[in-house]
Parts: structure tokens; sequence; C-alpha cells
């Protein structure tokens, strides 16, 4: 398989009966190299196991949710592998925010396929979670047609979109603290904007909002948010996520955690719930 | 009390129902401005709670085993608070090993009182740890008369060689991967070589192994080794604190793991068993 080249295992720790490994490969969709960390709970040792996505949020790279989301263990007992992927194309030859911003180019690659010049060459990101990732894990005791999807703010809204627009190839999806619509927020803005260009029009396709509205099938959808979260009501916007579910009647869990921010102790906080709530339809579907 | 000097919070999350703080203040026993971090169960809200401190290994900060280890769970299960200090003095006043090697100076205090230049001036981690760290507790829910120490690596050989100093002190003690004798092995020889001089004889104060063999008291102590690190042979060796217990009678268990490395994974993988362990002697008490 071309996507397959130059794939291989980079670094390696037991970790809860299980392996925390992390893989190096050249993606064909984003033209650059790549890592992604994947947790294999011990059953993998006998058996194919169902996979949980996470997508990362803005600055992170594959590693910051394995080293302080606390999952493995859950994912252990679940029996279910983890795969996180980075958060764009990464490399010299990749173009970055002109001014170097935190919320767009390297580190944001907002889980869109881009469309402008200069980004639409490697910032395929998209796709490359959607088809791509999940080619690659073949090689491994993992079946992807056994999935489910999660992140974290900019990942939050990966994953919801992703899981809206391909809701035939995961089985449940959840987010902490997503971007509920970029359509609608600065981060969106700006970073829709530059890699989709000024209509808004194309922007409906990356909107979980607008996909909610459209929703022809209803996944088991569930979203933590807390509220004490800096960037809830400039950026996040969970009102209207709530909102557009209403409207459609789309059957949804949104939770409102008092007290809790935008950082990984939320996360770390909450990651055990999550994982039950996608175990519970990947180990019965 | 003069060495709250400049005590204030920095940094506050709430995590697991209780609260993840940093606290920055003016060490008087180290000459320099120092961070420490607590996890505040939420027992803590109604009534003082006991306390295990958690030392950290070579290279790490104060913040190391808050973000990594996944210990907050349990601590908040256990109703117990986790105390986590600064390895060394940090500053740009304190001097640091002269080629910036990672074994030794900033970030390698090895919890011991140096008596030579110029590293005697700041470098008096024994002090701060078993002395003053535990009176800046007072102003916090915490009853500092209710201890237990543990670490990892440097910071292991810190809890066994501070619990055996002071059994009086601590309910009880655990260590991963600890370096057992720095008597025997480069990383201790290089460390206490400087910090204490030539004279072999004055670095026994600071080795578990020889503090065992001459232990009045026994308290419970836990030792947990992956059987899969890399430093295990060169620098930690286990082995001579197994022997220095079974030539003294000294009552404890060391637990060989395999195929666990030296990394936060394999400390993550078994802090639950920690701080178990140490809950059932804090809560009795």
């Amino acid at each position: 398989m071309s996507s397959s080249i130059g794939f291989e295992q980079i670094d390696a720790h037991r970790c809860f009966g299980g392996q925390q490994l992390r893989f190096r490969h050249r993606s064909v969709v984003l033209d650059c190299d790549m890592h992604f960390s994947v947790f294999l709970p011990s059953r993998s040792a006998s058996a194919k196991v169902p996979v949980i996505y996470w997508l990362s949020g803005l600055t992170c790279t594959d590693e910051n949710f394995v080293t302080k989301a606390g999952a493995q263990q859950f994912a252990e007992a679940a029996g279910v592998a983890i795969v996180a992927p980075d958060t764009s194309p990464r490399g010299e030859a990749v173009p970055d925010d002109p001014e170097g911003a935190y919320d767009f180019g390297l580190g944001a690659g907002f889980y869109v396929d881009a469309t402008e010049a200069p980004w639409q060459h490697h910032y395929q990101m998209y796709s490359y979670v959607v088809e791509e990732l999940p080619g690659l894990l073949g090689s491994l005791p993992i079946n992807p047609a056994q999935a489910s999807i999660m992140g974290h703010s900019m990942g939050g809204h990966g994953a919801l979109t992703i899981a809206l627009k391909n809701p035939q190839a995961y089985q449940s999806v959840s987010a902490f603290s997503p971007i509920c619509s970029p359509l609608q927020c600065p981060w969106g803005e700006k970073a829709l904007g530059n890699y989709l260009g000024a209509d808004r029009e194309r922007w409906k396709a990356y909107d979980a909002c607008e996909l909610l509205a459209r929703a022809e099938k209803t996944l088991p959808l569930l979203v933590d948010q807390g509220d004490a979260d800096n960037f809830l009501t400039e950026q996040l916007k969970t009102e209207l996520l709530v909102q557009a579910g209403q409207a459609t009647g789309y059957d949804m869990q949104v939770r409102m955690q008092p007290g809790y921010d935008h950082s990984y102790f939320f996360i770390a906080s909450f990651i055990e719930d999550h994982i039950r709530f996608h175990a519970s339809y990947l180990n019965a579907g």
C-alpha cells in the first residue's frame, strides 16, 4: 500500500498491561512525514480490537493526550485501542501562519481538506483522519471497521464533524470542550477563511451545527464542557450545539461540568466516561 | 513565619472533583524562589487531610508527576493530598553542572544537604523536604502530621532515605525505580561526591541500603521496579536493596514488574497501588 511508505514503530512502553506505541510514516495525502500514537490493550494479543480515535486541540501533537489524559487504564479495561494522530501536517516544507500564531497552520489543521493556496497541498487533515490513517491500522491488531471518534477543542470540532459526515464509519462520537461552530467564532473564521476561502457556504461542510441540522442518521453523541472554561463564551459556544440538536431532534448528551476549565485536568476527570460510552457501542457492534 | 515569604497560589484546576494547585514561595533554606504543586481532594473542603509527598527524578520539576502520573483520581478516592516539590533549587544565582549535564545540579538535587562549595549555599533539598515544605502546608487544609512519602528514581532514593532517617515523621514509604545505593552507582558517585565531598563515609547518611542496615523502626515500605528499565543494572540496582533488607530482616515489599520501563507509563500503571498502600496507613493513623 503506497500510504505505508516508511511506516515504522519508533517507541514502545508497557502501560497498564497493554502497550503505548508511537509510529512514523510518510503520509501520501499530507505529503510529509507524520507521527501517530497507539495504545493497544492486552486483549489485542489474541484478537483484533475496536479503535477509538482521539483528535487533539490547537498546539498539540499526537503525544499530549497520551501523556496527560490517563486514558490507557480505561482502554485496557474496555479492550479497545486508542489512535491519536497529530493535529496538522509537519515539516519545514509545510507552510505555517505567517506570524507563527498558535491558532492556524502548524498544530492547527482543523481537520479540514484545504482548497486554497498555499495550504491545499499539505493541509488535508480531514482525508488523513477519515481515509489514510484507518488504512494504516491493518498491520496492527486493530479492526478499523469497529471505530468511534472523540477529541478536544479543535479536535472536538474534528470528531463531531468527521462523525456527522461519515455516520456509517463510526459507532459513536464524543467531544470535550468542542468548537461547536467554526462559522460563528474567531478561531473558526480565521482557519476556515484561510483553508477554504472567503465563501462561507463552503465552510458549512465543516461546521458541527450545520451538519447536525442535515444529519440523516443519529449517532450516539456525548459532549462534556467545563463551565469555567475561558474559551466557552467567545470560541466554543456550546449553546449553539444544544440549539442545533434541539431544532432537529438529534438525540445527544451535552453535560456542563461545574468548575472545570479547558485543560487536560478536565479531560482526565471524565475520560473514563467517554471510553465506557464508546466501548458500550463498539463491543456491542 | 519567615519561610512563607511570598507564598502565593499561581495556578488552580478542578480535577476529579478536587483541586490541582500550584504555589510559588521564597525558600529560606534554599535561598531562592521555588514552586510546588498540591492536589487537594474534595474531602479537604471540610477537614484537614493527610498528605503524601511525591519526589520526582532527574530533570523533573514539580509538574511532571502532576500532568503524567494520573494520581489525582486515586488521591480523591482515598481523601489524601499529594504535595510535589521541585527537584533542586532554581534560579540564575544557583550553580549548575559546569557542562550542563542532566544528572547533577539543576533538576538533580538528590535530596541531600550539600556541604561543599559552591553547592552548599543553595543545595539543601533534604532540609527543604523534611522541614521547610511541611511548615508551609499549615495554611492549606492539610495535616502534615499525617504524612507518607514516595518518589521515582532519584526521587525514590529521596523518599527511601528521608523516611528511613525520619521514621517518626512518615507513616509509610514507597518508591518507583529508586536509585537504591548512590554509594554504588555512577549517578550517586557523581552527585554525592560533588555535594558531600570525597569522604564516602559521609555519603552513608544518604544511602538507602546503609540506612536500612541501621534502621531502628520498621516503616511499611513498597518498591516497584520494571524489569525492562534501561537504568536497572548500572544505576538503580534493586538487588542491593533486597539484600540489605534481607540482611537486617526489614519487612518490605519489592515487586519486579515484567516488561515495564523507567517512564511515567510505568508510574501511571501502578500509582493506584501506591496511593492505596499509603492511605491504608494514613487513614488508620
